[in-house]
């Protein structure tokens, strides 16, 4: 009987920084061997950090890398960890043509000893990997104590033939795949389905392991797992946190034995969870400690600032009410009660004397005029950005900035945009969640999620409440008129909602829209808006392009695109 | 002796604008028709414009460009040209998997008659189109009146081998490629050099067929030319024009004759026309009549100006002098003398009155309160912009917009930005240049360019002046502190430049750049001062990113890149 025990070394790693994710290969493998595997499985160019982009392309950044791999091999074996079989992804060079692979290298002896290079460079959607790596074109097994291992990479298990196809002839023992799959509702099912396959396909159990943790506009949720060659899910990591975890293949049976299985998440918890990572990993890579955003009383603005707090602490969160002469007194109140609830600072910058000042220089009405409001917002908001070093987040939701329904240089600055790529109506159901949450003592910070691995309570909320009723309740309002409610301008967003999934997501045509029952008049509408808004968007692309998850498809049009449909 | 009569339809073609596309090309082909031709050749993507970007993923726009071109075909059969053989370019449908291709079609006797598909979808620069496009996989011979013609799209001639290599056994008459190569800066060179060698290869003529005008964030210049099997140039179109001529193939000699060769431009027109030209289209495109843009009396500001005046005439620029506490009597006077030389409409909008009433609530100093002034402008160019329809055009060179040397938010503002891949070195080059063209009676408006084809001198200026002399002659300064100098801050830009051109567009690692003769100082200075503003620009996606030409690379660097050479 051979038996060959995995570690399964989910971490968060960084874009660049091969000596961090170098040093982190380091304390995982010592905990590996501590816990007596024999191979432990790291996700997709970790010591790279990934997605790399145009990085790859630089060769001091390749030949760096390489070293690095090299001077970690060593260091594994000074150790006295050399017996260990350390798989870890990184870039490779082809030096015929001087273009970079997507490699896997296992570590093994003192020595960087074996290599493999993906095949399937995804260029669809997040990924752009065609135009910057060479295709991989051999398969390869391991041989590893007697166990014979295929690999793979990401896009690999993704596309059909390939080198999935050439390891089912092989009669491998396991099948380990390294990943970096970014995180996007349902896409957990999706790839525990996908893995099945493959399982089935080389007749073998197949290790899914996945990084975690935010890297510039995308979040990978982890959730790394085993599945058997017949479905059976073996082993399953905890989504949003680092983890190393064990699992043992035994080579001769046919049914492989149970490890733990983490618990699916309630999906309104995953997806707050999502953001919130997002946002701390982009600001502790960036080296922000605290963020600066505006409190207008209404829902956005209290979940972005009630994620920042999950992220940073509610002292880390400086919001500004910036009332105008339309600010309503609810509103003031509801922004400095969700303020306190958090334990925010909290400043009160009117913006009446800035308008009055502005307005006896430009005398400014309608649409220009509202903007203007939004606008010296914009710059309050960007000053105290500047003065205090602090991260502006944008409080957009992405019903809004699908219609067109804000300000560039105004509401929508920001070096990044949390809530983005959320529905106004899952801005709702995530607050309404978080709220839930704090009544069962779910306190800031109290998140299961990278740099919080315990999971505890966190700082308990005064009355358990968060975010004030009244934000979520209330019909929606810009406040830059008088009475002025956003369903003067759109539908109301619970249809409006269904309109824009099928339009953007799906890729509905008007014809299709019309189809799936939407009535003509909401159609035209929102294709209007929607159209509108993107032709904006692409003359001033300017609005927050940074964003937490990879929801929704977004589409990439020309700008002066003159086809209707 | 078989004589083949080609016209050559350089034109300017709109993205989705199927109507106006097919109604141009309708247009030329009677021209060509009355000038006896018997094929006429049109660029790449012809009906669809180009790029389409993700416009090729949508079903409903493929339907429709395939409508729009067998209507085309019957119409042109109707008007009695049937007999003429028209090359355009368009989008296909695979439809095994709904994928879609960059397609050449050929229009005759009221049909769609012929079909190529691109075989090299280009992913690198500016192109992403083996994101979009299947790749084709066969070549094809056109019999057109007993010749034989290859036919080939753009890339396809870049690369070695595919359909150029399997053309080459087929003893073919002519091979005729469509183009849509956006202008770079040199580039008339390399591409006749490369068609000289594509010619050599398949023995025989090659045709090579440009896009002409602007088109989102490029500039397509045409001049479109012919060439020998030995390196002959027979005719050439000029650049930046839309221009229909004729060349005549023999079929039964080796040495072809020569039609008309339009001469090289010198190269300080060519990229200031190619800057005009990017501008003009893209508001001609987005139906925008008007820009708006701050004029301090510095020298970007007035190019700027005055490419705006060209493009659209100086009745349609409205310039805003901004002054603050620190700008000098002499900028203000440059910047109205710029305003009177062009024509332009001319307010004076101080901002110290707004920027007292900020700072009475925020007390900033520093860089936040330089900021503050430059986001102050920011506000008021686009109150002007909202209030009047005018589109907002940023100033910024590629000198200080890669050293961070502007505000985002200020004086980055703008959905366009005509100089930002011009180097400050360059800006003043043309500044020169421009007054030089000026003074030898090139008017407002006399460029030949798309548009103005006659080349006429345009509105003449007063006393030939266009660019103030003080604001090319004074050392550079953004006036935002007293005294303050852009050299407090950065190398002097005779060095910085070309520091830049060998760190940006040429990739030189530290070590190259020592190797260059930089001293050690200056090139740390300039390495750190790139690298923070590319992650302050990757943190804030928002500084103009619509640019007019290809000129330099980008760097497409992930944000949180801990990586330090």
């Amino acid at each position: 009987m051979t038996q060959i025990r995995f570690a399964l070394a989910q971490i968060d790693t960084c874009v660049g920084a091969l000596d961090a994710n170098a040093a982190k290969v380091l304390d995982y493998a010592r905990r590996a061997d501590a816990g007596h595997a024999q191979v432990v499985v790291f996700p997709e160019m970790t010591l790279t950090g990934y997605p790399i982009e145009d990085l790859a392309l630089r060769r001091t950044f390749r030949r760096a890398a390489w070293d690095k791999a090299n001077e970690l091999a060593a260091g594994l074996k000074r150790e006295g960890l050399g017996d260990l079989y350390v798989v870890v992804g990184t870039v490779g060079t082809d030096h015929a043509t001087d273009k970079p692979y997507n490699r896997l290298v296992v570590l093994h002896d003192g020595v960087v000893w074996a290599g493999y290079d993906k095949h399937f460079l995804p260029n669809y959607g997040v990924f752009d990997e065609f135009r910057i790596f060479k295709a991989g074109d051999r398969s390869v097994v391991l041989d590893v104590d007697g166990a014979r291992l295929g690999v793979a990479i990401c896009e690999d298990i993704w596309q059909d033939g390939g080198p999935v196809a050439e390891l089912a002839g092989r009669d491998i023992d396991a099948l380990v795949t390294i990943n970096g799959s970014p995180y996007e509702e349902g896409k957990t099912d999706v790839r525990l389905d996908l893995a099945k396959r493959r399982a089935a396909e080389v007749e073998a159990p197949l290790i899914y392991l996945n990084q975690v943790g935010g890297q510039d506009d995308l979040v990978f949720d982890g959730g790394s797992f085993v599945v058997d060659a017949d479905g059976t899910l073996l082993a399953r990591a905890p989504m949003f946190m680092e983890d190393l975890s064990f699992w043992t293949l035994d080579t001769t049976t046919v049914h492989q034995a149970k490890a733990e299985v983490a618990p699916a998440l309630d999906p309104d918890e995953e997806v707050y969870t999502a953001c919130v990572l997002g946002l701390k990993d982009y600001m502790a890579k960036n080296r922000f400690t605290g963020v600066t955003l505006g409190l207008s009383g209404g829902i956005d603005s209290a979940l972005v600032a009630a994620m920042a707090a999950d992220a940073v602490g509610g002292e880390n969160v400086h919001g500004i009410s910036m009332p105008s002469m339309y600010s309503s007194d609810g509103s003031k109140d509801d922004a400095a009660d969700l303020a306190a609830n958090i334990g925010a600072h909290y400043d009160v910058q009117p913006i009446e004397p800035l308008f009055t000042a502005f307005q006896s220089q430009l005398d400014l009405d309608g649409v220009a005029a509202e903007n203007l409001q939004a606008r010296i917002r914009g710059v309050i908001v960007m000053a105290y950005s500047n003065s205090k070093g602090l991260l502006a987040v944008a409080t957009g939701n992405k019903s809004e900035l699908a219609c067109g329904y804000s300000t560039i240089y105004g509401d929508a600055v920001g070096g990044y945009a949390p809530i983005k790529d959320l529905l106004k109506t899952r801005v709702w159901e995530l607050s309404r969640w978080r709220n839930r949450a704090a009544a069962a003592g779910v306190g800031i910070g109290g998140l299961r999620i990278v740099g919080n691995e315990a999971g505890a309570p966190g700082t308990p909320l005064k009355d358990g409440v968060m975010i004030p009723v009244a934000s979520i309740e209330k019909a929606p309002s810009a406040e830059l008129r008088p009475g002025q409610k956003d369903s003067d301008s759109l539908p109301e967003y619970e249809l409006l909602d269904k309109v824009l999934a099928a339009y953007i997501e799906h890729a509905h045509g008007r014809a299709d829209l019309l189809a799936d029952g939407f009535d003509e008049r909401t159609v035209d509408t929102v294709m209007r808006l929607v159209d509108r808004a993107e032709w904006k968007r692409r003359q001033y692309p300017l609005g927050p392009k940074v964003t937490a998850l990879a929801f929704g498809r977004d589409r990439r049009l020309p700008i002066t695109n003159a086809f209707r449909e």
